[in-house]
């Protein structure tokens, strides 16, 4: 082969390389993390975030305490939520907090339904669009709930006798996606199950498999059905049944 | 050209493509965050980490709610902190909390020194060896300190007068990283400043600037003096002076 042959292939070979981005400081970056502060939707029965100030700047700096529950804002339940025996917050290994996002909208069965929960077809359906779902991916449900973030009483929306009605994901669906080896499941409510759930069955077939659940996510609209990287940013709680967490997902542009 | 050169020339780019890993989810993953616990260094003064049961398994689920202050374990200062009219914690746009690492050893002067403040000498070294740092960057003083983090009394290092005594950066290295346009600077410490400091003047340098600070970094070990890329996964904390944050440094093997 000719000199300018094997010159060429190598200079494609680097275009190749620098056309794939490799320097995540040059992705599209969106975060998918509530604000924290008081009078934010909380589990019913849960501490409210609170903000303590500790000092202000005519003091020289300003600084402050916090108090809230581990399960506030947009925060992951540790596998140790429902199973005992299971990962606390600070046991779950870097690795199972980074993962392909993966995309389900499901809001025109939400709309006909606030209690609805993502089934097995659903999910299916995503993979016959979209390819199978890989290993150590974050399976998402948008369900436009989000769009109550800013009213807490539509958000928790309990009615008279004090159930909630939100959308989740249902315990088939679950199983379905522990098949596939993913790292978790997010959503945009504040739970996994729907709000009516007494028995908790989707965050106990989850949990059980070791795998973590994102609750309270927000910005899903910006995120594409498949090919982001989620990065959950849990803050690492000793003991922890679950932790808030900032979350962003990075992608390639 | 004949066709099987533009064959070839094809593959290759896609060789190319392929060979960056663009896929963040391959990447090594190091945790650079302490665990939160009762019982970890605090600054002097400051309210404990304390974690508080909210439910048991027996009850159906465990839970916890935990308080601390903003500055606890490892975590960001907002450039609020010491400079008002500044960004708040949630106002810290994700652009900023994702960039480069460069990590500058400064262990043996420490070794000499306890009080070292890293120099603008001590970045030109790193840039005459490592390239000159690129913007969006953070650079990370790595002291060794976190040895002690275990010992929490060692760690803050209080003499009989109060003072206390632990590596920094000088207020004259964080100017010049400035030019650099960095995202902000990171350490193994209890802060920028270095323990006897009154006047904090690496911080109010560094944050009248609008960048930030990440104090009680650990695993510094692990991370190359270049090319890692950090996420500095700060809790959104409104009105925050800072956040406590889980960090990761992601490294494309």
């Amino acid at each position: 082969m000719r000199l300018w042959v094997s010159f060429l292939l190598l200079i494609f070979l680097g275009i190749g390389f620098l056309l794939s981005q490799p320097r995540i400081e040059t992705w599209r970056i969106i975060d998918l993390t509530h604000t924290l502060s008081p009078g934010i939707p909380v589990w019913p029965g849960n501490p409210p975030f609170e903000l303590k100030n500790l000092a202000r700047h005519d003091q020289g700096y300003y600084a402050n305490a916090f108090s809230c529950a581990e399960h506030t804002g947009t925060h992951i339940d540790a596998p140790v939520h429902f199973i005992s025996q299971q990962r606390y917050a600070s046991d779950i290994p870097a690795l199972n907090l980074v993962g392909e996002a993966r995309v389900i909208d499901i809001r025109r069965a939400v709309s006909k339904n606030p209690d609805y929960a993502l089934t097995s077809r659903d999910v299916l359906d995503h993979e016959a669009r979209f390819g199978t779902i890989p290993p150590r991916s974050f399976v998402i449900a948008r369900t436009g709930w989000e769009e109550r973030w800013s009213r807490p009483k539509d958000y928790v929306n309990q009615d008279e006798g004090g159930v909630m009605h939100f959308p989740g994901f249902s315990p088939d669906a679950i199983a379905l996606l522990l098949t596939r080896g993913i790292n978790g499941v997010g959503i945009d409510t504040l739970s996994i199950d729907p709000g009516p759930s007494k028995d908790f069955a989707a965050h106990k077939v989850l949990l059980k498999a070791g795998k973590i659940a994102i609750e309270n996510l927000t910005n899903l609209r910006e995120l594409p059905p498949r090919g982001a990287s989620l990065i959950v940013g849990a803050l690492k709680i000793r003991e922890g049944s679950g932790a808030p967490a900032r979350v962003f997902a990075l992608i390639r542009q």
